[in-house]
């Protein structure tokens, strides 16, 4: 079987999965024929998180990081279980009506979101991405309603500073001084409904609507230190956004908003520089959701991490802005470092993998006349 | 939304996906209409599993179970890369040439998946699913080459039982004794290549198909021993059986084959007991792949456990057994018991988690004339 270098990597001898133009566009992207919409999305978040530039649009802001339950670990199950169902009753559903739950967390064996699918009890998916968890979860939920596998589906992801401190780092009660690179673990949870789109849409004909998918490869730097892992994150996000362009052949301009994950202020100028050398200027339409949490004088270090970093920025305002015009396109990539206390203490490195969604707004098209 | 109870609970007011009937067939079964195939499977393990039954029929036998790495981890990586290149190799491409990987492990982090993700170097999917990973990653490998989103997909798991006992119990150092219902986690990888179905199977069109996937729920029957996941796991088992025969209106003997991932001698009884009590026999067709993996005397308490439980005994065993017609119809269902040492450690139960593949070899419809 061979393949000729320089080729498309994946032209073969082999017969293609169909004769037809399939839903594969160059050589790691998928397009969505009928388009699934985002009928919903609901973000929850803590106390800090309601004191930042967020806090007005979260759908509720906890009084304590406990919320009143025995562990961390339990507050964070109950804030995916709470943004799940407020997500579903937002889109009319109720969620024993949603055929698919894809979800994933950055605890170990991501015991929030299985303790979650536990209460909500529908068919489960747990999958593990590290921070880049909300849009590897998109990309499932989208190929699942896009190929009629689930008619509903959510999407969903939680973090916590907390729990996520104590098994990364150090726990909280340690109080230890953090280095100025270091980011700060959102608390809190974001999910969407992901329905049919198509002529079949419906009510939710109006919504934002996903295009396409590029899931990412794992990719490594040589960075060990798990106080910077926006500079971990920065090469996963450059090649994804790198290979998405490519594969659309298109320019950054075509999106409004090119939004990463939780690179912040370490990593975002590295994805940038990054992207620079590949010949792509990003810096009109490039922002990082780690940058969008908190305000600066909350001294959160380089500014937000977790899977709740893009999903609290993404389900409670850019969302929004999607539905409402502000923005048109959009290219989503949250962005995860992966590493555990285990491959740490090994002398690993912390690779990242990034994983990006493209999505439309009800008014994209019109505006160019496309 | 009202939805009657007693009524199908996914029939609502709602449009659904399609007008046509869908990939979807009672309540949380999908229908593959191309029946992707399995072009081709890998399995890999350590000196035990080579000792075991399942010893000649492995792609490779490791001579301890460090493989001359520097870590159990390392080597946990290294077999599920050897898998997942020798299974590409059997299906006559280069890991290049695979459009996604899909794949899971027991490890916080699943490091063991991301690490060997960074070297197989493909858009890579990772999950989080305990035992229970091959059959999820089965299930979306197989919707994403069914709809066309991948052309060739690989789902693998592994295990290691060093790494597992360290993280989830004690360290193999201290020698801890096990009481007689814990399991022993396998050494080893699999990895199964799925490729187009339909028309368009191409070389691929003798090769088992994968007609349904059934995605499972979280179950929980209060068991909270980690020393008992046998138990912890069969509620979900049953569940998954249940609701997917219920889907397809079929009776057990519709199967040759019900195969469990790893409830062992405890839990098997347990499934059974509970299918029993729903008015299921499934004593003549049911059997579990923990007590396919070592002789009783190679001192194993209850059985085998792992990922890779299952994985061995598919792509080692079963896959071999539909290809050549010695069983035509096969319900794999890999059982995962979902715990975290800080989930044991503050009191939480042990929920459980199955996901059933329904897959026919190339004889199938003949022999009945289907």
């Amino acid at each position: 079987m061979a393949v000729q270098e320089g080729s498309q990597a994946t032209v073969t001898t082999r017969p293609t999965a169909k004769t037809q133009p399939g839903p594969r566009i160059g050589r790691q992207t998928i397009s969505f024929a009928s388009q699934p919409r985002i009928a919903a999305g609901a973000a929850v978040g803590g106390p800090m998180e309601g004191e930042g530039p967020l806090g007005r649009l979260l759908d509720r802001v906890y009084r304590d990081s406990l919320l009143g339950e025995k562990s961390w670990e339990l507050a964070e199950t109950r804030m995916l279980c709470d943004a799940v169902e407020l997500a579903a009753e937002k889109a009319g559903l109720a969620v024993k009506d949603v055929d698919m739950l894809v979800a994933g967390d950055l605890l170990n064996e991501i015991i929030a979101s299985s303790f979650a699918a536990r209460h909500l009890d529908i068919p489960f998916l747990g999958i593990f991405g590290a921070c880049s968890a909300l849009t590897e979860a998109l990309g499932i939920a989208a190929m699942a309603v896009d190929g009629g596998y689930a008619r509903r589906a959510i999407a969903a992801v939680c973090s916590h500073h907390d729990t996520a401190e104590r098994q990364y780092r150090f726990p909280t009660e340690l109080a230890v001084q953090r280095p100025p690179t270091a980011q700060w673990t959102v608390t809190g949870a974001g999910a969407l409904v992901i329905t049919a789109g198509g002529p079949h849409g419906g009510d939710d004909h109006a919504q934002p609507r996903i295009t396409h998918a590029t899931f990412g490869r794992v990719v490594d730097m040589g960075i060990k230190n798990p106080f910077d892992l926006g500079s971990a994150m920065a090469p996963a996000a450059a090649d994804t956004i790198h290979r998405h362009l490519a594969d659309l052949q298109v320019e950054p301009e075509h999106y409004d908003l090119i939004l990463t994950g939780d690179l912040s202020s370490v990593g975002m100028p590295i994805a940038m520089e990054l992207l620079a050398e590949e010949g792509l200027d990003v810096s009109g339409v490039m922002d990082d959701c780690g940058l969008r949490v908190y305000h600066q004088e909350q001294n959160v270090g380089a500014g937000a991490s977790g899977c709740a970093s893009s999903a609290l920025v993404f389900a409670a305002q850019v969302f929004h802005d999607l539905q409402q015009g502000r923005i048109n396109r959009l290219l989503l990539v949250s962005t995860g470092a992966l590493l555990s206390k285990t491959s740490a203490h090994q002398g690993e490195n912390i690779p990242g993998i990034a994983h990006a969604i493209a999505m439309e707004g009800p008014g994209a098209g019109k505006e160019r006349g496309r």
